[in-house]
């Protein structure tokens, strides 16, 4: 078993941070980006779709999607719980995981390809459509900010998947300096909580 | 407990069909997208980031995102399975609903936002980035027919909420008269064995 992933994207962070909450180590194949190699007849025999990472399992099985990775290995081992336990609390992190997915990580990379164009010898871009999604990203951190002010983490009191996607997202827009709000209160806070973690330092 | 839901849309046709298939019934209340009934005060209450569905539970707690909503529904009732019972299938079910949601659904409700402006009220636009969704959206639907020519259902022998997702998006994307490649061959048999199961009819 191993993974297919490219270093320095986040969906491959939010795969490494889920493992080390995990305490599981799964090998590492690493394939570059920027040459294509997503985009070759190898990869897309196994993800078609061309996006990393891909789990391959020993039988051959190709498990894509950062997400549909992590709830593989949560059946696995479930704890600690990431994905939540009963109904009521996994409805709600499946909410906010969702939420940070829609309303930050889709439109903040969508932000990024348009206006930087970094992937623009392989798809159309619009810089019109990045402006529209940065300041989209800009207003939904917002509206996280809101609700950080009464709990400690997205989905209330406990760290789970949610805030994976949202920290990983941010940390990885503020390196590429996309113009949003990263100073705002309760999100300054949020991030030097998830920060402190040990998972957090895994790429 | 209810659904708060505006009829017509895909997210919340993808709840019913799954509550259908489950044998389960949930009241209704409905409120009007088209009058910005999802983005008054009182609904931003239940769900900040105004989107529908909403399911609010007896005891308050407002549970928002399609996904989330029948994963709520199918830890309470697990049978019949949509999301899979075993890791394996539970990833492989994912990895195929996501891949519905992120290369179909949401760049298709793009193409249409972008191209009509049916939202153009509250939102930007930009025609290009219409017309870059709606070729993206062809191109994948042409993968996911190529998937079909080997397999009954997207995550193999077995209809899921995979199926859900993607059905339920071209059945929308048609009815809006979408440039979308809908009768490959692969697509049209697919199609017509989810348009016979009696949860099909679910609006």
């Amino acid at each position: 078993m191993h993974i297919i992933e490219a270093k320095g994207t986040p969906n491959g962070r939010r795969v490494r941070v889920f493992l080390a909450e995990k305490g599981i180590e799964v090998p590492a194949v690493n394939i570059d980006l920027r040459a294509g190699e997503n985009l070759g007849a190898e990869y897309r025999a196994k993800n078609p779709f061309g996006r990393v990472p891909t789990l391959e399992l020993d039988d051959g099985t190709c498990i894509a999607e950062s997400v549909a990775i992590c709830r593989y290995f949560d059946l696995l081992k479930p704890e600690p719980s990431l994905f939540g336990s009963d109904a009521r609390t996994a409805a709600v992190i499946e909410m906010w995981n969702r939420r940070a997915e829609l309303n930050v990580l889709m439109p903040g990379a969508q932000a990024f390809r348009n206006l930087t164009g970094f992937f623009k010898d392989r798809e159309r871009i619009s810089a019109e459509w990045g402006e529209i999604s940065e300041a989209a990203t800009a207003e939904a951190i917002g509206l996280f900010d809101a609700h950080l002010a009464n709990h400690a983490f997205l989905a209330g009191d406990t760290f789970s998947i949610a805030d994976i996607t949202f920290g990983v997202s941010l940390d990885f827009f503020q390196a590429l300096k996309l113009k949003l709000p990263f100073e705002l209160p309760h999100l300054s806070r949020y991030r030097a909580d998830l920060a402190s973690r040990p998972s957090w330092a895994a790429r």
